[in-house]
C-alpha cells in the first residue's frame, strides 16, 4: 500500500496532524514493528540516503532515527557534534540545509532554535523532519508517546493522563499534551507551583473545555490511566529551599504505585534520573523502555511515508 | 565501461592529472550525477569498504564523501575528530594508515600538514584519496569547481575566470588556477594588495604566458565568464585599518551583477560568510549550491575509478 | 555450518573459553579471512543491526568493529564520544544499555569501568560482546593476539612467549597470559622492576607450574618463539631516575632481533611510540599490522558466532 499523502511533507509538529493522520502514521509503525520482528530489516528505502543533523548534543534520538533507517534498508550519513560542524565556523543553517539537500533525500534535523526547524524546511524541496528544536516541538517524540499508550492500552480515547514534574519548560509534555486532543482526553496537570502548565496550554485547555485536574501532590496523579513522569531539575527554581521541600515528594516508588494504583500505566520520556525508583521497573506496567524503544518503529514509519515508500 | 587507468591509483593532486584524465573523471562524474538521479543508489562498489579518516575538521566535505561512498552502495567506517583519535595518543600517522588500510579497500584522507597525503599513500597498498593536506592540495575540490564550470557553460575552454578574496592563503583559488591549465583559460586575479597570489602561480602563469590581469576592484572582475568568490578573513591583515577599508568592496551583491554582467557564473567554494548577499542566491547564474552537491558526482566518479568498478 | 554453541552468548573474557571453543574461534576467523579476500563482503548478518557502545575514546577499536560488522553485511549505529552520550547527562549506564538494546541485535561495549560490561549483559536478551572495561578484560584483543600467533607460526602448543614492557598494568598481556594456558606455554616476563606481573598472574602460574622466568633484560626475551612488546609509559614510574635509565633499554631494534635472534615473531598491541624502532617494520616476522588487520577477521568471528550466523 503506498501512502502519497505523507510524500514529500516535512514532519515540523503534531499540531500540524489530524486524527486520522496521526492513526495512519501510528498504524505504519505497527506494521514497521511486525516486520523488524520478523525480518530484521526492511527494505522499503533501499535506494535512499538520509541526513542526520543533530546540531546540539541527543544521542538517544540520533540513535534512534539512525536505526530506523538502517532499518528500511537506507543508508545514512550523519553530524553529531555543534562543534565539528560548518554551523561553528560561522556559515548559517541555511546554507547547510541547502548544501546537504543535495547530497541526500530527507533530513532529519535537531538543532536548539524553536523555529528554526520550519524555516529550514521551506529553503529544500526534499522533506525534513524535525527532530527537536529547543523549547518547540519533538513531533516523534509525541507519537512515540501515542503509539506506547495505544500499544500498552489498546485506545487511545477519552484517557485520563497524569503528566507530572516540570510541565513548564517540559517541550514533551507539552508536544503530548497537543497530539492527544484529538482524542478526547483528560488531563491532571501535577508540577510544583514554580512549574506549573504555561498559559498557552491552559487557555487551549479553557477553549477546549478539557477537563483539567491541577495538583501539586504525586500521589494525586496516580489516580490516571497513564502517568507521564518527567525530570524536575534544580536549575528551574529560583529558591533553592523550595527546590529541597519538593524534590523527593516527585519520586514515583513501586510501594507507592502498589498502594494507590497497581494498573496504572507508567511513562517516561528518559533519561530518568531518580525520578522513577529503580524497583518499579519490574513492574509489568512499568513501560519506558518498550516507550523508548517504540521510537524506533514510529520514526520507522514517518521516513517511510515522507519518501513514498511502498508500505506492506 | 572498466576504466583500468585510474585502479589502484591515488589522487593526490590536480597537478598529477592531464587534460585527458580530468576529462574521463568529469565523464565518469555525469554519469554518476545521472545515475543517482535515476536510481538513488548505484551499487558499483557494493563489495568495497572505504575509511574516511578526517583528522580535522571538514564536516562538509566528509558528508561529501560519505554520501559519494553511500551512493555507490559502499560501506563506510569513519574518524572525524582529532582529538578521538589514535593519532593523539602519539601514534604516527604512519601507523594509523597502515593500520587502517588492512580494514579497508580505500582511504580517504584529510589531514593538516602539506605533503603528508602523499607521504601516506607511499607506505599503502590500497588507493588513497587526498580530501585536502593543510595548505597544500584539495584535489577534488578542484575537480568540482570544474565539473561545474563545464556543466553550467558547457564548456571548459578558453574561459575568462576571475578568482577574487584571499588569493594569498586561498587553497581552493590555487588548486583551481592548476586544473584549468589545460583548457587555455584567461585570468583576473581580484584581491587586495596584502592578499595577492603567490609567487610560484605569478611565475607559473608567467612561464605559460597566460593572459592574466590583476585588479583591486571587485567590478574589474565581472568582466569574466566565471567569477569565483572566495572569503577574505580580518585575521590575514596586519594592518586592521586596511582591512576595515576593504571588507565591504568585497560583497557581491544582487544590484552589482544586474548592473555589470548578469551573465557572469557566480561561484563559491563555500562556506561563506557574507562576501556574496544573499539576495544573489535567486539568480539563475547562482551555482554555489550546485557546486556543493556536484561534489558528490565527482567523488563517486574518483572512488569507483581508483577500485576498478564497472562504469555504466 | 551454523554453530549454535555460541548463539546468544555473551563474549566478556576469555577466561570463560575453553581450548575448543577458542579453537572454534581461530577458525571462523580463518574462514572470515577466506571470505573477505575473495569477495570483500560476506553478507552473513545482512538482516542485523549493531550498536557500537565506545563510551570511552578507542578509534582503533572501534573502526576494527565497525569493519567487521560491516564485512558482514550488518548495518551499525555507534556512540564515540563519552561527552555527547546521555551518559554524560546523568543517565545510567544500566539504562543506557536497555534503551539501546531495544535498537540493535547486538551491542559491542567499551567503557571504563571493570566490571561493568558484565553488569550491563545481565540486564539484556541480546548477546553483548566486550571491547575493554577499564582495567578488566579485553577478550578480543586477546582472541587476535591468539590468531597471529597461530597464522604466523602454524600452532599454538608449547610455545615460549616473552612478555615485554609494563606487565603491571598491560591489560593486553594478562589477558593474553590467560588466554595461551589451555596451549601448554612457556613464558619470559621482562619488564623493570616496578612494572612486573602482578600477584595474581605469578601465583596463577605458580599453581599450573608453568614453566616462566623473569629478566630485566630485553636481550633475554629474545630467547622465545614470541616476543610481544608494550608500551613503558613514564608516568607508571614514581622514581623519575629510574624511568630515565630504563627507557632505551625497551627499545627494539633491527641490529638487536639479527644480532640474538631472527626467527622471533615480533607483536604489538599497538599504537607504539618508539618501543619498536622504524627499522624493524621491514623485517618479515614484524607482524604487528598484520596483527591489528587481524582483529576484523576474530570481531567479524565473534559477531557472526553471537548473532547465529550460518558460517560458510
Amino acid at each position: 500500500m503506498q501512502n502519497l499523502e505523507f510524500k514529500n511533507k516535512h514532519i515540523l509538529s503534531t499540531g500540524d496532524l489530524s486524527r486520522r493522520e496521526l492513526l495512519v502514521i501510528l498504524d505504519t509503525a505497527e506494521r514497521m514493528e511486525g516486520c523488524v520482528k520478523e525480518q530484521g530489516i526492511c527494505p522499503l528505502l533501499d535506494r535512499s540516503l538520509i541526513a542526520m543533523l543533530f546540531l546540539e548534543p541527543s544521542t538517544r534520538t540520533r540513535l534512534s532515527f539512525e536505526a530506523a533507517a538502517l532499518r528500511l534498508g537506507a543508508r545514512t550519513i550523519s553530524v553529531s557534534e555543534a562543534g565539528s560542524s560548518s554551523v561553528a565556523k560561522g556559515e548559517t543553517l541555511a546554507d547547510t540545509i541547502r548544501v546537504v539537500a543535495g547530497y541526500a533525500d530527507c533530513i532529519v534535523l535537531r538543532q536548539p532554535r524553536q523555529g528554526q526547524a520550519a524555516a529550514a524546511a521551506g529553503l529544500i524541496r526534499i522533506p525534513l523532519i524535525n527532530a527537536g528544536d529547543g523549547a518547540g516541538q519533538h513531533p516523534t517524540q509525541a507519537l512515540l508517546d501515542l503509539y506506547t499508550i495505544r500499544r500498552e492500552l489498546g485506545t487511545l480515547d477519552s484517557l485520563k493522563v497524569a503528566l507530572v514534574g516540570d510541565l513548564k519548560y517540559g517541550r514533551t509534555v507539552h508536544s503530548l499534551f497537543y497530539a492527544l486532543l484529538p482524542f478526547g482526553p483528560q488531563f491532571i496537570f501535577c508540577a510544583p507551583r514554580e512549574l506549573e502548565m504555561p498559559g498557552h496550554i491552559m487557555e487551549h485547555a479553557a477553549e477546549n473545555r478539557l477537563p483539567v485536574s491541577r495538583t501539586e501532590q504525586l500521589e494525586d496523579a496516580l489516580g490516571a490511566d497513564v502517568i507521564y513522569m518527567t525530570r524536575i531539575q534544580k536549575e528551574r527554581f529560583t529558591d533553592q529551599a523550595e527546590y529541597e521541600r519538593l524534590k523527593d515528594s516527585y519520586v514515583l516508588s513501586r510501594a507507592l504505585i502498589e498502594r494507590v494504583n497497581k494498573d496504572i500505566l507508567i511513562m517516561h520520556p528518559l533519561p530518568r534520573v531518580n525520578e522513577i525508583s529503580g524497583d518499579v521497573d519490574g513492574l509489568a506496567r512499568a513501560a519506558y523502555f518498550r516507550q523508548a524503544h517504540n521510537g524506533m518503529y514510529v520514526r520507522m514509519a514517518l521516513l517511510a511515508l515522507v519518501l513514498g515508500a511502498d508500505i506492506p
